[in-house]
This record gives structure tokens, C-alpha cells and sequence, in this order.
């Protein structure tokens, strides 16, 4: 367990209405998308100049990374397809104008794969250029881990957020279904598109809980105020580990790096118990590949119609599959839903939380492929918080991680406890891009 | 009771394949509109020219009025505000996708309500020109109920297909929350919206019911499977009649018309019984206004931070009550919506369905107010599905109406209930603004 770093928040915190801290933190912000973005390409679009940061607001001009799925009236929102290429929203999005009122910058659009599906854009890894950042929220992922932004808006339908954080080294951070308006974010998924967080921190993605899924600003009042929101836990936590069908997809990497979590855990004073997960894993999945494909046919088949040719085959499969669904199964898809949402605290048996993989190892070589998003696919269906932790490393210096899962609504808890695990494992997260970073597991 | 007029659906499915019908169809819709929209306002674009229907649709060409809350591609779609007056949207909505894929043409886009809340549009009621439509589908309700199209497409936040459908004498139909993707149709507040139907007779709602509801086109494949999909009742109805708290609120010509409207009901056997209803109706009141309000703030507070003196006091008055409401008071609202919508069959204590007015009076003098929707509100938080059928006029002349309420999902039980009811009540609906109308009740 190494030492905890400086708190960000209280930092920020203790910088509110200092100008030239805000103005230096902007300042820091360009200077590294400027070096950076030949390579890392993960932004669609960085504004020519910034409103001065309000450096009185809660947030004091805090430069923020936003998705380009989420709508933006003074950027261009183009929803990763060239058929949105020109457009310009005549309002932000609602998680927008939430950014905005607490004094954020939205310092620029990330890239999305197409309309949050499978086509990637031309983002890389930070820390290997040769690998994918994953995906759908690919920029917003790559543009944190390469320390451009210490915060990043995301979107995850099966597994966007979570598995992009893992591959980044970053924290990700997808709240429990519902809990933040979706208003002016193209959907994919109605059923389970969630909007999510990248964070340099738990704390940090514990800041966006406070403010944007809580809506409890004077969390951040003072340094005292925040330690009382986000208390550390009284007592190391009592963590379930699930057995799943998707476990021989798993990587020697991963695998090796998981049970080192695990030990690591164990040590700083954990629980660490193998439970039977309440529920078929394999038949969860099955309904969310069904939700999806009904919902997508319902979100991008009228897009479809009249610009079919500017879809990927990926996406004019996912849409053909929806139409060809027997409205039967959708309906059974969606009750299983609604009745593994309402039991989901009994599905952790006791346990604070689950600790799983959150991908089946490092990120894949290769640019043309977002990876496999199976281990964050349950907890989309269910809409349960999920939080990514980075847990070390790949010979090759690429980032593992653990993905850290509550129970519905128990967002702040599941946080906390994903805190305790960050500061457990405490893998080092120095930036990717300089001269060294961290070699581990 | 009167004779049964003769099947709308039956007729269509015999026309199918003639192209001459399809037109003459089409041609007459033009012909009405063109003779009475400089009066009624009913539009708010209506195109130079139709392509030719396709006579082989299963719809073969029906013309259907869209509410301008929805997208449309090919039609301007300004959501009842000057801020979208030149937007055009780059697909069209799911629905829209749908009712084209059936063959059916957008005839025209239909006056909204600002947003779909209380803003009127310049529609006014066909049976008197001085009174209301209704809103917020002013000019679906009033398209259909001048007889230019037989279908048309509205929403329902609060009460906005069943209280336009009461005033414009025709048959509405909201159906079950979600049942109807609401992909491009612009948000009033997310967790209330519903897609619903405006009809000139229960059939045609049930035809919207087969294709957009349940997804069965091959119900009108014949006239033998339209009978087999919506077969008459077997038997009279079991009808429950709940008071309410705001039944202070009825005028006397609606009172009047719903106890002549039981006694036919009964005289042609069905049983009508007063039950208590398993919940508190004001509270459930109290509980849409706090989820309508914090939603329309996510929904259009992004729109107000930019175009704030473009919105009406009516929508600024809104939105800051929504963004003033406490977060505890929505998630309980939240909570109470999911309680009461999953054990909605058990509130019906054995009845088949409920019978209520629609409103508490035909509709208002004046063009500046749509009316008061509380009699719709609990069904709009429920999500269960509601029918308003035409029962009568009063001495001037204005339609009055029954509201049909039935369980969550059972859709199809509701409309064969609401057919019953429509031939058991017989009120007359010829044409407004034709030489004669009946009088009724």
C-alpha cells in the first residue's frame, strides 16, 4: 500500500477564487492536448479560446472532456457518424448545462465510436499506441489517461465506460441506471444507456457523484464538508467474487493481475469471499444483446432510412438483427430487467460490493477493434454502479484493472468501498507519454 | 344503442391493392383540409405534394396527422417554439419510421403546445371556433375531430391525447408507458411521456394498437384476422367508477352526461360498481407534478440557459419550479410511480376496467388555456393504458366523453372494453362544420 496521494478535491477546494490557479490549471490542460494530440487524437474538436474560468464556482473552471455523443451548442456534435458531420445542437445536453452551471469548461468534444456502437475513431491508447483506448467512449477515455483532463463525460450501453477506463489506467465511473437526465445525449439504448464519468481518481469520480447524480454541491463547500460526504469506510469491506460463463475468455495477464488484487486486498484487511451470483450471468447477457438490438433498430433505424450508406456494416447488422427480434423476447428481456434490478442488493449476498475484471485483459492490439465489453455487460443490464480501479500492469506497460459493482442506487457506498480498493492496490498512475511509468504486477 | 357503423379496418383491408382508393382517400383529406384550415388552424405544414401511396401497404396510403413535437425528416418540426422555427431534423422519429414503413403518408405536421406544455398554438376546437382543442396535441385532436385525417399522432405528459380527444369529440388512446420507442420525439419530461393516438372510432385506435403497440401487422392481413385480433367482448364489461378528490371540479354537464352515460352502459348490461381505489389519487397528483417539473428542467432548462426570453412564463415557471424541487421529493415521486405501476391490476379490485370523465367540462371558452387535465393525471403517472371515448354533447354543441382505464400492458383488454362502451353509449359523431351535428345528452 503506498502513501495517499494529495486529495484533488480538497485541493480544488482550497483554490476556490484563486483566478490564476484556475486560469494555470486551463493553461495546463491546452499545453498538454497541444503536445499530445498529434499522437492521441482523442479529441473531435478543442475550441480556439475559453470564457475565463469562474473561479467562484463550485468547479472554478475546471476543464472538463466531453463525449461527443452529448450535445453541445457552441461545438459541433457529431455523434461519431458523418452524417451528423455539420450539426450544431440548438442546446447542450442536460448533464451539460449541469457542467456549465457549476462553473466546469467543456474543454472540448472526445471522440465516440459510431453513434456509440463498434466503429472506432482514430483515438489511441496513452500508454501504447499501437492498441486500442477501447470504446464507445474512446477520447474522453484516452484524453484522462494521457492527464489531459482529470475529468471526462462518457456513456456506457454494454460496457463504454468501465472497459475503456481499464484499458487507460483511469478510474470509470457509471452510476446506477437513470440517475442522471439523459436529455440531448443521441441514444443507442433507452433501456441501458447511462452516462458516465472518467476520472484521474475515485475521489474525483466521487466529486461527479456528489454534484451531478446526488445533487449535493455543498459537499464541496469545505474541506470538511467533503470529508464528511465521502468518509472513508470505518472498516475494511466484505468484497464477492463471481465465478462467470465469460471466465475462459479471461488472459493470463488479467488473470495473474486479478488474483494479486485479490492477495493485495486480503492483506490490507479485506473479506474476500467466492459467492453464487443469484442469477444466470450467461441469460442476463442473452437479454441485454436482445434490448440492445430492439432499441438500437428503434434509436438508429429512422437514421437508417434515409442514410444507409453512411452506416458501418456494424451498424446496419445491429439494426437488422433489431427489426428481425420477435417482439416476444424483447418483452421478456426487458421484465427479466425490472425483476434482477429490483433484487439487486440481495444479489450481492451480503457482500459491500462485487470485484470482478473488468475485460478480458489489456487492451488489444489493433485500432480497428474497441475490445470485448462481456464482464461490464450484466451490470449494464441491471443498472447497478460499477466503478473501474487500475490494478497494475502488462509486461508490456499496458493498464489492468478491477471493476468494483453495487447495488442499485448505492452509488456513494460502492465508491467508497472502490476508494478503499484504490488505496489497497495502490497501483502507481504516473502519466503515460513521459519519461517512465509504473511497471507492475 | 345505435346500429354499428360500418368497419373502418374491414373496408381497408378490402381496399388493399386498389390504387383509386388509396388516392380518392388522400384526395378527400386534401379537400377538407383545404376547405377548413383557415378556420381551424389544425397544421403547421402540410406539404405541396404526396408521393403516390403505396396501395399494397398494409396501411396503403392512410394520411395521418403527426403532432410537430416529432421529428420528421422531410417536414419542418419546430416543437411549438420559435427557438426550432427553421429545424429540420436529420431522421425522422421512430414512430414516424414505422407509420411510413406501413405505408401510411405524413400528411401534415399538427399545432403543439410549446414544448407539449401550456403555450397554446392557434388551433381552435371544430365544433366551436371560440373554444379550445385541447392541448398539447391541439392539431392532432383537431384534424381528426373535423374529420382530414381518420389517425393522427399526439402525446401525453399529463393529459394531452385523452382531454383533446374529450373536447374534439373523437377517440384517444394512450397507450402504455414505453411501449411505443419515444426515440425523436422531443422530451416534456422523460419518466411521463407517452405516444398516443387520436381516431375517429375505437377500431381505428386498435389498428394503431396492432401495428405501433403490439406489433402485429399480420392482424390486418384479412378481415377474418382483424375479427379473430379484436373480437368483440364476450360478455358486458364489469365497469369500477372511483371517486375522486377532484370531483368538486365537475361542471354540471359533464356530471350530467357520466350518470346518463352509466345507466346506458348498464341498461345494455354491464356492471357498473363504485370501488375504493388502493391509493391516494391527490397524492399520486402531487407526485406527476414533482417529476414533470424536475424533468422538464432536465428537458428544457438547457434551451432556457440560451434562449430563456424566447420560452413563455408558462415554460420559465415550470422549469424553475423543477430546478428549485428538492431531490428527495423526486426520487420518492419516482418510487411511488414504480410501486403503483407494478401492482396496477390489483387498484382495478376485479373490474375490467374503470370508467371516468376525461375532463371536467367540454371544453373552455377561449383559446389561451387547453383546459384543466387532472382527471388523466394519475393514469399519465401510472403508465396504464387509457381510452377516451366520444358520449355525448352539450347544449351548445360541444363534445363530452368517458375515459376507459385499464392495467398496466393490457392494452388490447382496454380497447375491446372501450369498443364495447362505444357501442353500448351510440353517441353520434357526424361531421363539424357540416350542415348538421347531432345533439346528444
Amino acid at each position: 500500500m503506498t502513501e495517499a496521494s494529495p486529495s484533488f478535491v480538497t485541493e480544488l477546494i482550497a483554490q476556490r477564487g484563486n483566478a490564476a490557479a484556475s486560469r494555470a490549471r486551463l493553461d495546463e490542460a491546452i499545453a498538454r492536448a497541444d503536445a499530445l494530440e498529434a499522437t492521441l487524437h482523442a479529441f473531435t474538436y478543442r475550441p480556439e479560446a475559453y470564457v475565463e474560468p469562474d473561479a467562484c464556482a463550485p468547479l472554478a473552471g475546471l476543464p472538463v472532456g466531453v463525449k461527443d455523443l452529448i450535445d453541445t451548442i457552441d461545438m459541433p456534435t457529431a455523434y461519431g457518424s458523418p452524417i451528423y458531420r455539420d450539426h450544431r445542437p440548438q442546446a447542450d445536453a442536460a448533464i451539460v448545462t449541469k457542467l456549465r452551471q457549476y462553473g466546469a469548461l467543456v474543454f472540448g468534444k472526445t471522440v465516440t465510436t459510431e453513434f456509440a456502437w463498434r466503429l472506432p475513431g482514430p483515438t489511441v491508447n496513452p500508454w501504447g499506441h499501437t492498441h486500442t483506448p477501447g470504446g464507445s467512449s474512446s477520447g474522453s477515455a484516452a484524453a484522462v489517461g494521457a492527464g489531459i483532463v482529470p475529468l471526462a463525460l462518457g456513456t456506457q450501453t454494454v460496457g463504454s465506460v468501465i472497459r475503456p477506463a481499464a484499458y487507460c489506467g483511469v478510474v470509470g465511473y457509471k452510476p446506477s441506471y437513470g440517475s442522471i437526465p439523459r436529455d440531448g445525449v443521441h441514444p443507442l439504448a433507452a433501456s441501458l444507456d447511462h452516462i458516465g464519468f472518467f476520472a484521474q481518481s475515485v475521489e474525483t469520480a466521487a466529486l461527479a457523484h456528489a454534484l451531478f447524480v446526488a445533487g449535493r454541491p455543498e459537499a464541496i463547500d469545505s474541506a470538511q464538508s467533503w470529508q464528511a460526504w465521502f468518509a472513508p469506510l470505518a472498516s475494511p469491506p466484505r468484497l464477492g467474487v463471481v465465478r462467470t460463463p465469460f471466465d475462459a475468455r479471461l488472459q493470463d495477464a488479467q488473470q495473474a493481475n486479478f488474483e494479486a488484487s485479490l492477495a493485495q486486498l486480503r492483506a490490507a484487511g479485506a473479506e474476500v469471499v467466492e459467492i453464487g451470483f443469484g442469477a444466470d450471468l450467461a441469460q442476463i447477457v442473452d437479454a441485454l444483446q436482445v434490448i440492445l438490438r430492439v432499441e438500437a433498430w428503434h434509436a438508429i433505424g429512422p437514421v437508417s432510412e434515409y442514410h444507409r450508406a453512411q452506416l458501418s456494416q456494424h451498424m446496419q447488422a445491429l439494426i437488422d438483427e433489431g427489426a428481425a427480434m420477435p417482439a416476444a423476447r424483447y418483452r421478456e428481456a426487458l421484465a427479466l430487467q425490472s425483476a434482477l434490478r429490483a433484487e439487486s442488493a440481495a444479489l450481492l449476498a451480503g457482500c459491500d460490493a462485487l470485484v470482478s475484471v473488468p475485460a478480458p485483459g489489456a487492451a488489444p492490439e489493433g485500432l480497428d477493434d474497441t475490445g470485448d465489453p462481456v464482464f461490464c455487460a450484466p451490470w449494464s443490464l441491471l443498472g447497478v454502479p460499477a466503478v473501474t480501479v487500475p490494478s497494475g500492469w502488462t509486461a508490456r506497460g499496458l493498464p489492468l484493472g478491477l471493476q468494483i459493482v453495487g447495488a442499485f442506487g448505492e452509488d456513494l457506498a460502492v465508491l467508497r468501498t472502490a476508494a478503499w480498493v484504490e488505496a489497497a492496490i495502490g497501483a502507481r498512475r504516473d502519466l503515460p507519454l513521459d519519461a517512465r511509468h509504473g511497471s507492475a504486477a
